[in-house]
């Protein structure tokens, strides 16, 4: 009787263990050849914490005219680098290979794009597996709790140094849907147009659950360390199961009938508990190609960052407030101890909540319930936290079989922009009748996604 | 920094240790007192494995009438055991308490109900915890792959002995409504009528995937040990992390929008990266409450025997010729190697297939497909396959906000019934007006799935 699913994770371990003989254990997070800004200058976050200096990666495709007002900002998905397109410096195929270039969705003819890999992530930006300048350690868990308006604040460092005032479009799907709606609101001065591609204007709790479910099986493997495992052997296994659940969260069961169906690996051989039906060996691929190619903490950090998005005005407020509060800390001077801070007293939580949750009355009586997909009606506090955004043209795509994103979530935040007073609102919903692809969509379907991209971007 | 989601795990762990010291570490799963049936008769599975002998635990509510016409066989989901409803052996609440009873859903004014736990299952029935008769030790992982027409053949056992020839209905929900059907076509004679609520003719790929990451994070706790962990530390934080992810695919998004929406469990704290959210501190408790309550081999084959359902006449056919060529095992001697067969030369396989997956070239022509959800057309396959139900008046229950069940495979119940010559096929499908419950529905919708139930047992 055997179980070669788990003898794989077995032999990667050892295989991890002999080649830290040479090159120290954990793997070198990149996808190439890329361009750096270094900002000196502090950072303060959203909840408390601040980088004394940080480092964005980029890469950038087409031409900057002369006044620096063709610039796009493309803003990515959680796991994705600054490598959307294949250039000269790094051939290999980018994540939005067939969305840029000359005559495509962004069109390099007319546009400066510009990717960059997040402020948290492990692709050249700083992030849990840099240094920690204040003592020359890796921040691991040390580093502080961030926000996407935090990651959008430092692409504006990046577009100061590089003397753009303001973007010809802000550009994104998935999380970087969330994004380029978060810069629409931090800074609609410096913003001419907005494409959110299957993004949100908050998480709703089923993502959060979701994503929730991908943390706590990454942290539970022993190896993750309470994150403290650079130069030891990374939480490969949890990385792997994580991606398994993610990637169930990215595509659509219309999609895997069609292509999985019920088929099994192997008719020939009996059922097994490890992996068997083809789907199954679809999902193990998917985690085995993952689990060494992005940082475990980054995943969490950004992961957790995607939760905490709300734009309604309540949170705006009390972001806001947090922030005066702890505005005094960027002139103080800097120790490790003291810049991971969330909370006054505290340093960047990780903790449970004081009371566990009890379980609460359920208001059973379903007919005085309306649900969220038919009934939607606009929140105020929604319509006032976009209310900056009342004059950038925006785009809204979403894709009905999407499970992560709902297409109601892109419908709220269309609706949302129009109550607010927007009347340049575009939004574009695809059908099971034209993209099967659930979420991964805007990776996939060039025709309708690219498509509603470029033509917008050329109106 | 803390960690206590992480320190809670290693304190249970510590709990079950020091519990050890007196009794054995693992828990006895048990819903309390229920009748046992054990046959002595050897039992040939599906996949070639045979039992020797078995368990089935039952109980029943109301009087079986003089000429035995009145008998109700209640199927249940994966984790339920036979205490669906309280009574004077064990008054602790059953999982179906308010649909059960004198004037309820399955009024006992008129039936006698028998609810068993299934075959493979941990409370009281033959399972991989049970002693392997062959060599007095636990079964674990020897324990051979079963279906859902096993578990079913095993509870038919049960009624012979009890000398009820025929049902006058066969109802379940979730995994009960794919047993409900798979005893309509293994033994079309033997009953009156049949109710599936939330289940299916055959799983499909998308919950495929969602029970394998399941079984998944659980085979790669340590403690699982390959399954044999009993007399040591069972697989808490594998199955707690499991019932995670379940919890997520049995309850919708719109109730969870309105239930917890985006409040967290103490915003007076920073965020954390333990649970935080609200949802997420519901999913912690869920997984909590669950870790120990069910053996986790258990639910590793019954959660298996869901995937490999399939009612189709193919999948119908191919077990045929696999039970007549093991056939001959019922008349060979046992052995505790030669038992647990799969295949003709390997024993139960646990395995992965012989070639990993490979990227398959997708359809990206989206124009050529067409959604599972809008052109539902009916199979030959599965006509044909459920063509011995077609003169038992059957209920079909859906559930529009169900991610795990999704309506549509209702609706393919439905319309393959119907398709087959059945015109006693009545089709009901709860909208997100009326159930927002999801998957659970069945648990929680007294009004609607209760009254459909009762109104149909009733004609």
């Amino acid at each position: 009787m055997s179980f070669p699913c788990l003898d794989a994770v077995e032999s990667r371990t050892q295989e991890i263990v002999s080649r830290s003989m040479t090159n120290g254990p954990e793997p070198s997070y990149t996808t190439g050849v890329h361009k750096k800004f270094t900002s000196k200058d502090p950072l303060l976050l959203d909840y408390g914490g601040r980088l004394k200096e940080f480092t964005i990666a980029y890469e950038t495709w087409g031409n900057m005219n002369a006044d620096r007002s063709n610039v796009v900002l493309l803003h990515t998905g959680l796991s994705a680098s600054s490598h959307a397109k294949s250039n000269e410096d790094n051939p290999r195929p980018g994540w939005w290979e067939k969305f840029i270039g000359p005559g495509l969705a962004l069109d390099t003819n007319h546009f400066h794009v510009i990717c960059t890999n997040v402020l948290g992530g492990c692709y050249g930006s700083t992030g849990p597996a840099s240094i920690d300048p204040a003592d020359g350690k890796r921040y691991a868990t040390r580093f502080p709790i961030l926000t996407m308006s935090d990651m959008v604040r430092a692409q504006f460092r990046l577009l100061d140094a590089l003397g753009v005032d303001k973007l010809m479009a802000s550009v994104g799907a998935s999380m970087g849907g969330m994004q380029s709606l978060a810069a629409g609101v931090l800074y609609p001065d410096r913003i001419g147009r907005i494409v959110s591609i299957s993004g949100c204007a908050r998480s709703h709790p089923y993502s959060i659950a979701l994503r929730h479910a991908q943390r706590q099986v990454l942290m539970a493997d022993t190896n993750w360390n309470r994150g403290f495992y650079y130069g030891k052997v990374p939480p490969h296994l949890g990385m792997k199961l994580a991606r398994q659940i993610a990637t169930v969260t990215y595509r659509s069961g219309p999609e895997w009938e069609q292509r999985f169906g019920r088929q099994r690996a192997d008719p020939s051989r009996p059922p097994a508990l490890c992996p068997d039906f083809l789907i199954e060996t679809y999902l193990d691929h998917a985690g085995e190609k993952f689990c060494l190619e992005y940082d475990a903490n980054s995943l969490l950090y950004v992961s957790k960052a995607m939760d905490l998005f709300d734009l309604g005005i309540a949170n705006q407020d009390s972001i806001r407030e947090l922030r005066q509060k702890s505005k005094h800390k960027l002139l103080e001077g800097y120790s490790s101890d003291s810049e991971h801070g969330g909370g006054e007293n505290e340093g960047c939580s990780l903790a449970l909540p004081r009371a566990p949750y009890t379980e609460q009355q359920l208001n059973r009586d379903s007919s005085q319930t309306a649900s969220s997909d038919d009934d939607a009606v606009v929140s105020d506090d929604l319509v006032l936290g976009l209310s900056p955004m009342r004059d950038i043209p925006t785009l809204v795509l979403g894709v009905e079989s999407d499970i992560l994103f709902p297409a109601w979530q892109q419908r709220e935040v269309a609706d949302t922009l129009r109550k607010a007073g927007n009347t340049n609102v575009k939004h574009v919903e695809l059908g099971q009748d034209v993209s099967l692809f659930g979420h991964d969509s805007f990776l996939l379907d060039i025709k309708n996604i690219g498509g509603s991209v470029k033509s917008f971007m050329g109106e």
